[in-house]
């Protein structure tokens, strides 16, 4: 890439010499766009996601169709998807699944990697969930349980581990708390979430250290942070710094269009990409590639990336 | 800031307590622009800017105003900027002076702060410059002894530190061999610009090693990142870590449109205060204040804003 100017990477002391992204884009990014994406195009785009080198990359949701519109066609998607691991050994496809009901298809369909989705907050619980946190901790249970007897691998997704809009800020004893029944109900890893975006490093280090004071190994850990104020990769840095090795991020920053009213996106796979390799991190990801996937996406979609690379790279509105 | 869900500020050991934000808006950022601003709009900019709380706020500059017409007003400007310092103790409102034909239009609006425009590789000097790097080293040697001699404060950009698209990567060696020369003349600060924005947070590391090796006092450098590939914050993030206590902005993003061919954006100021200020240090800058503003001038251009945080706060496109 000479021709951008890129200077050489250079290692940073004490930083993992590879990061697993997982990619969330075709799941919580599509989730939170406007537009309905017809599941040919998701096929596609997932198809492109793994040809570029991502090898975990969550596929979509088995939630009520009513509650997620976005992502109603899950039975029509998966099946699509069958050929896509022996083309690219290692390839996983988590799909989320809200309770037992959504477990239930995620079987049926042979899902070998699912994901719940749970709360560090009373308030969001109520109002995400519809019960209070500890209601929806006892709804994982057989979730969870039921998913680790069948070989299935779960992960747990705990959002506002650091600011929630209605209850402030929250205790780092709180998340960790909340963080750690998910894995003790059987959670292979545990996701946090800055769902609002308000973090800053030196909370991302605190909440980081509560987990290892209480026993839980980094590398059982991912983050997963959005750019509402354009703090995700700073977010990120201090993460693995600290040892984590896991990060979400959502290709072409899909999930939150800049100029919508509530700017809520995920960290851009593409701006990750290149902080990472910038600092010799492999990731096994096709930077070039990738990027003309979320080109290719946000012309779908009918608007530009938010990725600050991919408008970059793309040299205008990435569409 | 509850309503936004802020969690309590957390230090992060190693970072400074107080950062002094240079403000780059009115020249680097209108300098970019593709509108030319009325006088009287960038008065008012500049006064909203210090009132809420930045104290180093780069006005204009005394370039030729056949190359940069946006800043053709320079010598209407600064006298409508005279009452500022009066109302806002320790407010500096340095110029950009390319040559000392620019030096003695400064030292005519007795200018107490200026700064000279020097590059890393001989290219950029060539193209920017229209001459080598080391005579643009011989042109600014009266500029800024003159300067010094009248009691005037001289800071020293020097561009393309990191990346230069065409050359390629830039050796740390001779970054440090340019600083330290702009220094040597007399440069009481000197500010290290990735001017393509390419740079990632290791690289920031070595460079100021780099100069540490040299002998230079961390506390004369400042950092200066675009936000081109979305790393500036990371990059300013690596660069607090090994001392520097001096940060370039610009606010609301000024300079670089996220939908115009090359999005060169400076670092926006909202983006950089919300980490600061989440890691418990200081700027003195009134957040919601600045916003506000940024908010104002963005209507003034007519396009929305490219600094998440303004995005955020304002809840829509920041005009």
């Amino acid at each position: 890439m000479l021709d951008l100017g890129l200077p050489d990477p250079v290692r940073a002391p004490g930083l993992p010499e590879e990061v697993r992204i997982h990619e969330v884009g075709p799941r919580d990014g599509l989730q939170n766009e406007k537009s309905l994406v017809p599941v040919e195009v998701k096929a596609e785009f997932i198809a492109r996601l793994a040809a570029a080198g991502l090898r975990t990359i969550e596929a979509t949701s088995f939630v009520h169709p009513k509650w997620v519109p976005q992502l109603a066609d899950a039975e029509e998607l998966v099946p699509r998807l069958a050929g896509l691991p022996e083309r690219h050994p290692g390839l996983r496809l988590p799909v989320l699944v809200p309770n037992e009901r959504g477990l239930d298809r995620a079987l049926a369909h042979h899902a070998a990697d699912i994901a719940v989705f749970a709360s560090a907050t009373e308030t969001f619980a109520r109002r995400n969930l519809n019960r209070s946190a500890d209601e929806a901790m006892a709804m994982f249970r057989p979730v969870v349980g039921r998913a680790t007897e069948a070989g299935v691998a779960v992960r747990g997704y705990l959002s506002m581990c650091f600011g929630d809009p209605w209850e402030g800020p929250v205790p780092v004893d709180q998340v960790v708390r909340y963080g750690v029944r998910l894995l003790e109900l059987g959670c292979a890893e545990l996701s946090l979430g800055d769902t609002i975006g308000v973090a800053t490093p030196g909370q991302v280090t605190a909440l980081l250290a509560g987990f290892a004071r209480a026993g839980v190994p980094v590398d059982r850990l991912a983050v997963h942070f959005h750019d509402t104020y354009g703090q995700a990769l700073s977010n990120t840095l201090a993460a693995l710094r600290e040892g984590v090795t896991t990060v979400d991020a959502s290709a072409g920053g899909l999930g939150g269009c800049p100029y919508a009213k509530s700017a809520t996106g995920n960290l851009a796979t593409e701006d990750l990409v290149w902080m990472l390799h910038g600092l010799g991190i492999r990731t096994g990801v096709d930077l070039r590639s990738l990027v003309a996937t979320s080109g290719w996406m946000a012309g779908r979609l009918g608007r530009p990336s938010p990725s600050r690379t991919v408008q970059a790279l793309l040299g205008s509105a990435g569409g």
